[in-house]
């Protein structure tokens, strides 16, 4: 299953006086194309999709598709409703998506028998794989590796994305093989958070569900193409090096914010690109943004 | 400010077949107005607003206005970006609405700065008293009493919802006592989680905005109107009597799904009348909720 495995990068949605910026979606699409990612993930928490209308979603998938040239794209279609998601799941078919990335989102908190019912649903309503997000830190929903199992045996459910790995190698390895019994053989797993990437594809996991990766491909391919090469201790390494940015995820609140700052630094978006209230990063921690990508050679 | 003291009842916003069920949602606002409410919060969580489409939620606030007679009706207007809380805004004053509700949705963790703009971004748009709704259980944005006073002095601004207070009598008095010292004067302070709403009011609290008022009013405006004449023992031992309730709404996992089977037992709402990704009770737990309505005289 193409795409499902290896390096997928999350672009940003880039919003203009709050509107869709066409121009500068399609060109990060574009971008991450020619670099030679193995897909781009559309909509995903990076790409904003949970403040977006249906009618913007849908038009974010097509242009996503008609930029990606023969990279597969696959597009987020998370929604507080079971209607909701999978009308947007029919409007990422429509547009040419490969595959779909389905978070369980909360208001009211859910429990297990609902979300596997949304993904049984919404597996019912469409023909493409769709990829199982588990997302605790904007969801507020925790998947157990039982879960996973029920949730991985409906027909057309082809992987999983899972936050961090533990930190210590041998632990990281017996996480990612635990989940690995858990699901179908088909089903592949991929790491996110990036801070985890490098260790979680040398623990095993077969993909890297990256938001770096939507802003900055290069270290990320490398990170990839070391470890599928046999060369872990090289991922590792290259991931190390990055930790200057993984620190400033941390300390800023998330990556979100400073992929957008990144981004807009870069010429890449527009100044203020994330939708409001998402409040735009400080001059001084923009400031420090700049340094570290300077420092790191990535500006 | 009438209506943001005394009584506000939620009531639900049935769905039938994944759309708003017009005629049960009018007959649960003509019984609250009926009943002598102080007001009746539309679209609060009770009433599923972050589920509902904007066009809905526009549809919803003037039934609920067409049929409250001289109840005034607050609406619920939250969601996750700023422009559709506007928007949401607006259609509830359109719709007559003489109050606005709005908790800071999450799905990216919200800074305090991010919550006080949003609130000054509404606020400068309507020319309706909003209410400051903190609920973390739903929206994991988690306010401070520095952040209430910051919000509380934007001009627009008149009540703040706030969580349960202290079981202990003297802990819930200082607890409000803090917040009022917080906050302007002509800001009401209203307590929610049903099970508190006695402890609130005898705490000094001017409003208890409340999700069983919205479908069993009776029992809420008894325990009201006992504080408000001087007999808070008496609405102590009144929500002592329900404990039973406010046991169901801690084992099944909040009050919206137990409101909901109780709606439905009664009559009120059509089966499964929640969203859906969220399932109806199971019919043992219906059994017991309606054990437990029985028991107490509420069916």
């Amino acid at each position: 299953m193409t795409g499902f495995t290896g390096l997928s990068a999350f672009p940003l949605t880039p919003l203009r006086d709050d509107a869709v910026d066409d121009r500068s979606f399609a060109g990060l699409v574009e971008r991450l194309s020619s670099t030679g990612v193995d897909a781009i993930t559309a909509l995903g928490s990076t790409g904003s999709y949970a403040y977006l209308t249906t009618e913007e979603r849908a038009h974010v998938a097509r242009i996503a598709v008609e930029h990606a040239g023969e990279t597969p794209v696959v597009v987020g279609i998370g929604a507080l409703r079971t209607s909701h998601v999978v009308a947007n799941a029919e409007a990422a078919q429509a547009a040419g998506a490969s595959g779909l990335l389905l978070a369980p989102m909360t208001y009211q908190p859910l429990t297990h028998d609902d979300v596997v019912e949304l993904y049984r649903a919404v597996t019912q309503h469409t023909d493409l794989p769709v990829i199982v997000y588990d997302n605790p830190g904007t969801t507020h929903f925790s998947f157990t590796h039982e879960l996973y199992a029920r949730i991985a045996e409906l027909p057309g459910i082809c992987s999983i994305k899972i936050p961090g790995v533990p930190t210590d190698p041998d632990a990281a390895r017996a996480h990612v093989a635990a989940i690995r019994a858990a699901v179908p053989e088909h089903v592949t797993i991929g790491v996110s958070g990036d801070a985890y990437g490098a260790a979680g594809l040398a623990a095993g996991c077969d993909a890297w569900y990256s938001v770096i990766a939507g802003t900055l491909p290069e270290p990320a391919l490398a990170i990839t193409r070391a470890v599928q090469q046999g060369r872990p201790a090289d991922a590792v390494a290259e991931s190390e090096r990055l930790a200057p940015l993984w620190d400033l995820f941390a300390e800023f609140g998330g990556s979100l914010r400073v992929v957008a700052a990144i981004a807009e630094h870069l010429g890449l978006a527009p100044d203020n690109c994330l939708p409001d209230p998402l409040q735009p990063l400080s001059a001084s921690q923009r400031a420090k943004i700049s340094d570290v990508l300077s420092h790191l050679d990535l500006d």
